[in-house]
């Protein structure tokens, strides 16, 4: 369910860059209604990523399939005195008629890799660049930096709980979906719980033991609601608020259900060993931790290392703003025209022409290249890209979730282990391209070269 | 307006916490609806910030105006099997009715100051955290990387440009409005232009030159529908570009009326300098140059500081999503409960109690220091926060935006210079507590240690 209809792109035809319009009228006055290729790749990966997990296409579908100018668009379009009558009744009529070809979610893509390619029109295949890549570029991102932190968490559950701290509503929904996909265990976003049905989870701040005379009084009120719940125990000091769960145990015998104690600051290893012995001498083996506070895979890391017994992870601001990569240098450029490969030769900006496919290589189940060929090349490998959307209209149903996140698990299990370290892999994952790729851009850039 | 309906939070309340809830639910089964004061504020600068602008609080006042839970909301919170009938049929009649204190949009302010103060009973003020936060949170983090940018362009229009890497929809909407806020000159994304009814910019693209069999084709096409447009002229050789413009000025004549060049790569210092002698020397002096292509306001800095000749900068992944300083420890406290100051002891994080008021003293125009005092308190100074909704309602109508960025720009420009720097201030802004705030600080820590 997509239930926040402008976040998924429904009535979202405005979210474009001015330029995308200009040029749209340009193309229009010219007659130029020929087909493209555009493809959306990045460049490099920041120095902390070995691998970039793609998501996001399926907010690009519901967007493309919805795409229309409504009227008050069109009459603010008007308003800014820069649009022909001719090209704002074109836009009136506008739809998206094209095709469009993805890595399914989930998958590590590389540089180069194309994620998504869009053959339509070109005016239609322009227009649309803002939102496909303000949507692919941020859930990548941010499945990503989610992929680590499960990954350093070794099994325990991370828990996303950035919300507050995510640039914007739409970002924190996102967060929790590509989060999500990437291996988190749940949300505490409440709406991103209903939107995509993972689960959330939550029980209780700072400020609800504050309101309360005695952290005691807190706790036992909260437990008396929410038998089976977490106890926040560092409001005041920690340990003394593991004494305080012990003694609610004691009180309550039988009737005591508290699944975790949460510690929230100070030395968390050590806290985490002391409460743990605390516990476990009162007889309470069954009650895990949970450590949250400024969390991120190298702190967690750093954790386990130090044997600190913690049971799970809420992560918030580093994993849901990826602070150490915030962005990638993602770009949607136009690689065909009028069934001629296009590139430009901007200084460090290198694009490969036309449509193509990506074939992933396997050895004994571990991924060894990708080889990204032309479109139609048969090569040894997996392909990766597939037709997601034809003459625009999406192609099969959207896949639940669990199901995306099964197959981003065995796709990122199948990475050579060196990837998938926190450092800086000892060497990059090859990727290849295919002779005839190859033969495509050199000739086009020998004949672009001859005539600038 | 507020175009983008979800984006204002209207229908947003599931856009929450699981946790809000959980507390709601039990202060509500222990009958604890008295007042509470809850206070946003942040700990620390991060290195790179010598002030934070205080932006976002326009779209809280919406939020919390418009908050109702829909029987869908509820249906999906039963659905969760964690809350009572009782609390379900509350949150169905559930309004904020509460009031909310702030200092104005685009005001610097520094560590511990209270951005936001909210006074209300305590379910209320606790439910609406995250809103309030991620609002208030990725606005005045955009807002305050972009016032860098602004002051490094010195004088110079800087153009935002971010939207398909900005972190989701309303990310990109939030910055485009927080830029405008900070003295960005125009935004390229098109429905913040129409929501926030700021100016948009933008011309063309690399691939409206590639899809043309040659550049020159392409520049004469796109004046011929834009004669006063901005040509990009790095698509395969800047210079070369340049000269295709002074071919088209020629052949053009007096019809020739272009704005201005774009140069996106290469060494932008270099190409601008060479672009304006070319430009010069064919009579084309009112032909302006603009720079984008990974900009920041260090590049910026160092551009102007080589000479280049460049007149505006397009700006956008570096400042839309903030990537040297993308997050700050923003918090949002219970300061006060049942008309006693409130605090906690977690290592590190400190919190003043009770509802405050933040008086900036200046001399001879210039801010010398700030005192938090509490509310009520009368000291020296200009007070900061106001009252901007009581019972629910808000106080007075939305300020139009460009008079929220003149108030921003003259707040700015009477701030101690060195904080203006781009480099860290020698030394912090002065931030004291009022002599009733201290006592009142230390006599609730003294109790609170005693009991603990």
């Amino acid at each position: 369910m997509r239930c926040a209809p402008f976040l998924s792109g429904r009535n979202a035809a405005l979210f474009t860059d001015l330029y995308e319009l200009k040029m749209a009228q340009a193309f229009l006055a010219e007659g130029m209604r020929e087909s493209a290729c555009f493809s959306l790749f990045f460049r490099r990966l920041p120095a902390c990523r070995n691998y970039i997990l793609a998501c996001g296409v399926e907010d690009v579908l519901p967007y493309l399939e919805s795409l229309r100018f409504s009227d008050e668009d069109i009459q603010y379009l008007a308003s800014l005195g820069q649009f022909s009558d001719t090209f704002l009744a074109y836009l009136a009529d506008f739809r998206f008629t094209g095709d469009v070809y993805a890595v399914p979610e989930g998958t590590p893509v590389f540089p180069q890799t194309p994620i998504i390619e869009v053959v339509a029109p070109v005016i239609e295949a322009q227009l649309i660049e803002t939102w496909v890549m303000n949507q692919v570029h941020v859930q990548s991102v941010l499945a990503s930096k989610a992929a680590r932190v499960v990954e350093a968490a070794a099994g325990r559950p991370v828990l996303e709980f950035g919300a507050r701290r995510i640039h914007g509503a739409d970002g924190a929904l996102k967060a929790a979906r590509a989060g999500y996909i990437a291996g988190v265990a749940a949300t505490s976003n409440v709406l991103a719980g209903r939107c995509y049905a993972i689960p959330v989870a939550g029980t209780m701040a700072h400020s609800y033991i504050q309101a309360h005379e005695s952290e005691q009084q807190a706790l036992r009120a909260f437990v008396r609601e929410f038998p089976s719940t977490v106890l926040l125990v560092d409001t005041y000091d920690t340990l003394r608020g593991i004494d305080r769960v012990i003694e609610l145990a004691k009180s309550l015998g039988a009737d005591f259900n508290v699944q975790a104690v949460r510690i929230d600051s100070g030395d968390l290893a050590e806290l985490a060993m002391a409460a743990r012995r605390r516990l476990d001498d009162a007889g309470l083996q069954q009650v895990q931790i949970i450590a949250s506070g400024g969390l991120d895979e190298q702190r967690i890391t750093a954790l386990l290392a130090q044997g600190a017994p913690i049971d799970g992870f809420g992560v918030g601001t580093a994993m849901g703003a990826s602070v150490d990569a915030p962005t990638l240098d993602m770009a949607y450029k136009l690689v065909e025209y009028a069934g001629r490969g296009r590139l430009k030769l901007s200084t460090g900006k290198q694009t490969l022409p036309g449509q193509k496919q990506v074939f992933r290589q396997y050895t004994a189940g571990v991924a060894q290249q990708d080889v990204i060929g032309r479109w139609g090349e048969r090569l040894p490998g997996m392909p990766l890209l597939q037709p997601v959307m034809l003459q625009g209209r999406r192609v099969g149903e959207e896949k639940p979730l669990p199901e995306v996140r099964s197959y981003a698990r065995e796709m990122i299990e199948s990475l050579p282990p060196t990837l998938r370290r926190l450092t800086q892999a000892p060497s990059t994952y090859p990727v290849a391209l295919s002779d005839r790729l190859q033969g495509d851009q050199q000739a086009i850039m020998a004949k672009l070269r001859a005539s600038h």
